[in-house]
């Protein structure tokens, strides 16, 4: 018989309502002839609340790190109980596990814990049995009986890795979007829901602002080759397949768009081209927990150097303020910021084998008067800095230039 | 070095704040010089929030009795979670336990399980490296891992056993009352607070209407020679120590009055003396879940007998509705009935050595204009059904007749 795993998140079970939803559908799965295991995440808005007790009982938290993921875990064991208890009030069969019950095992990284190990023995009796096994995504336990939990993205781990070790036929990830889409349709609306994506892909569309699934979920999937399907828990559409890629997915040039606004641009200009001088600025910058996102470099001259980088906006003011220091020791000439910008990446396994993406992008940008400010490439993304309110004429010239609408009807 | 093992109930740990102030009192507690076990129950209103979801999601929640299990024990490993980092937060060294981890061990009767085995190994180890140890109440695990609770009262039920298993120098039950009084000061102004009390005292008069501490708790408690103190979390007085009875104790005739209200009495008059009669009334009460608390049979003639009983106000319709059927099989002359009775018994395992225990109640009663309606004895008990508008001055009188006052300063 076919093994679906399928994983609803939050907002899939906010409400007793959604629950029995949640609850029907699992149903409809197992009459359609297939074992099924259920991943669910905490109801929505719970979570949060648990945070906001954390921080009452405690201002630092942070020293509490075993406590708070057993708080937290909280959240996730009761979601599994009701959606459990709906659908035997629905007249299915189903029955709880938490992620320790489920042989979830992590190291003991609280509160960040990386799956270690997964015992599916008990999980494969009771779907043989005929349960329907609704599992809490998101935590596990140490080898010591300890819970732990994933971290950001955590339930969509645990479904994959949970797909992966009872070899499932499917694993469906169930969220509020109908798929992975050539580009937002909000901005380009004639942008197309993508049959299928190569992990690298969405991993860099991830990476790039499409926030469909978190990255650490997707490398896993990509690591132990778990295909995986994102789709709508609304409707009833096939979503997007995402799996190791194929010799014919290199036939599309390019798969996605994707644009990150309100993002700044930090210029150190005239810095002595000497060795250390890139560690002394990024170290500075994330000892404040900035994160830093494309970084450029490009010699102007023989003996200095020009280093640009990105951050979000909202941390220009803190990071020029950190950087001022920074930029007198190493002999820096001058800073120049910028915010109001956005990137702009085009993605694509097709680009490895295509030749001229880049100058087609450059091209069609620059016919459109859009100026490209910074530019940083990898083997499978090209991004530009733009400023942001030319993002969106620049998302739908790039979309109709790389031939990504939908075909006419 | 003392252990003490301390219980906190939901209204003790109803808010962040609330939270606080029992993480301060367990410091505090270990800072003394004692090792120190914490049980706590779920914040006040998590549970009832609980059981209107499960109710939303499943009309029949019955039918899911091990996921209702699942789901309620969320409610205290939450609290646990809290009070731990509350600790954590004041400088102290704590780490919650669910009952699991604990090492409570319960037989498999969901929602009601009864503990069957603790091993204390882990908390033992815990509290001599100088940890405060949080657990949480009211649940535990069977022998296959699944989550089981203890059903009502079953957080005092976690503290005693644990302190048992431990062999706790202390057992503390933290509740929002002083302790127990002699009668309930609202009605007897100068009622005292007790110093001490039989086990077998504190169980006739929590079923006699005192709700000081569950009955399954305590006789948990007598069972395995477990003394423990009901005390305010509010204040720093010294509370009531429940303990097995000693010879000093029998000095007191009388420990204590309770007042049940709302009752109501039925009386079958004139029904056929045979054999099964009475277990066909009452089989048939409490099929239909109605708890009757006190019966008097007494024969008026050869041939016949009346049996009266008192039932909770609120089931008399349903009782008298379907008592009528059985009735007319028995053959029972008539059915008559009384709202607005309540119940007054003195308890106080002294009676057992004094004579004159009850000709002191009736003449009290009596002198002070209280009509006695039913009758009913037990080896440390004796309970009148009175009319309900009596209720306060009959137990005002009973207060004074056998000298439970405060003495005057």
């Amino acid at each position: 018989m076919r093994l679906i795993v399928q994983k609803y998140g939050g907002t899939s079970v906010g409400s007793a309502e959604r629950i029995r939803n949640v609850a029907a559908r699992l149903i409809e799965t197992q009459r359609s002839g297939a074992e099924v295991v259920a991943v669910i995440s905490a109801m929505s808005g719970v979570t949060d609340q648990l945070l906001k007790l954390a921080g009452e009982v405690s201002p630092q938290p942070s020293g509490s790190e075993r406590e708070m993921d057993a708080l937290l875990a909280t959240g996730e064991q009761t979601s599994i109980a009701l959606v459990a208890m709906a659908v035997n009030a629905l007249g299915g069969k189903a029955i709880s596990l938490t992620g320790a019950q489920a042989g979830i095992v992590t190291d003991r990284a609280h509160t960040r814990a990386k799956i270690s190990n997964i015992n599916p023995k008990l999980i494969e009796e009771l779907v043989s049995e005929g349960f329907i096994v609704v599992v809490a995504g998101f935590q596990g336990r140490t080898v010591d009986g300890e819970t732990t939990t994933l971290g950001r993205g955590g339930s969509d781990l645990t479904a994959i890795a949970l797909a992966g070790a009872l070899g499932a036929d499917a694993c469906q990830i169930f969220t509020d979007v109908d798929g992975v889409f050539s580009c937002d349709p909000r901005v380009v609306p004639d942008a197309t829901q993508m049959q299928e994506i190569a992990y690298d892909e969405l991993l860099e569309m991830a990476g790039a602002g499409a926030k469909v699934m978190q990255s650490r979920a997707v490398e896993f999937a990509k690591k132990f080759g778990v295909p995986f399907e994102v789709r709508s828990s609304f409707g009833r559409k096939a979503g997007t397949v995402a799996k190791e890629e194929t010799a014919s997915m290199e036939d599309v040039v390019i798969r996605g768009i994707t644009i990150e606004r309100k993002q700044a641009k930090i210029t150190m200009a005239g810095v002595p081209d000497a060795p250390g001088t890139a560690s002394r600025i990024f170290s500075a910058v994330s000892a404040a927990n900035v994160l830093v996102d494309m970084i450029v470099q490009n010699a102007s001259d023989q003996k200095t150097t020009d280093i640009s980088f990105t951050i979000h906006e909202g941390d220009l003011p803190q990071t020029e303020e950190l950087l001022r220091p920074v930029a007198e020791e190493i002999g820096a000439e001058r800073i120049a910021t910028q915010s109001g910008v956005a990137k702009l990446s085009v993605v694509g396994i097709g680009m490895r084998s295509h030749a001229g993406v880049a100058t087609r992008l450059f091209d069609c940008l620059g016919e459109g008067g859009v100026n490209i400010q910074l530019i940083s490439t990898s083997e499978i993304k090209i991004a530009v800095v733009i400023e942001e309110r030319d993002a969106d004429r620049a998302a739908q010239l790039t979309h109709a230039a790389f031939g990504l609408a939908k075909p006419a009807l």
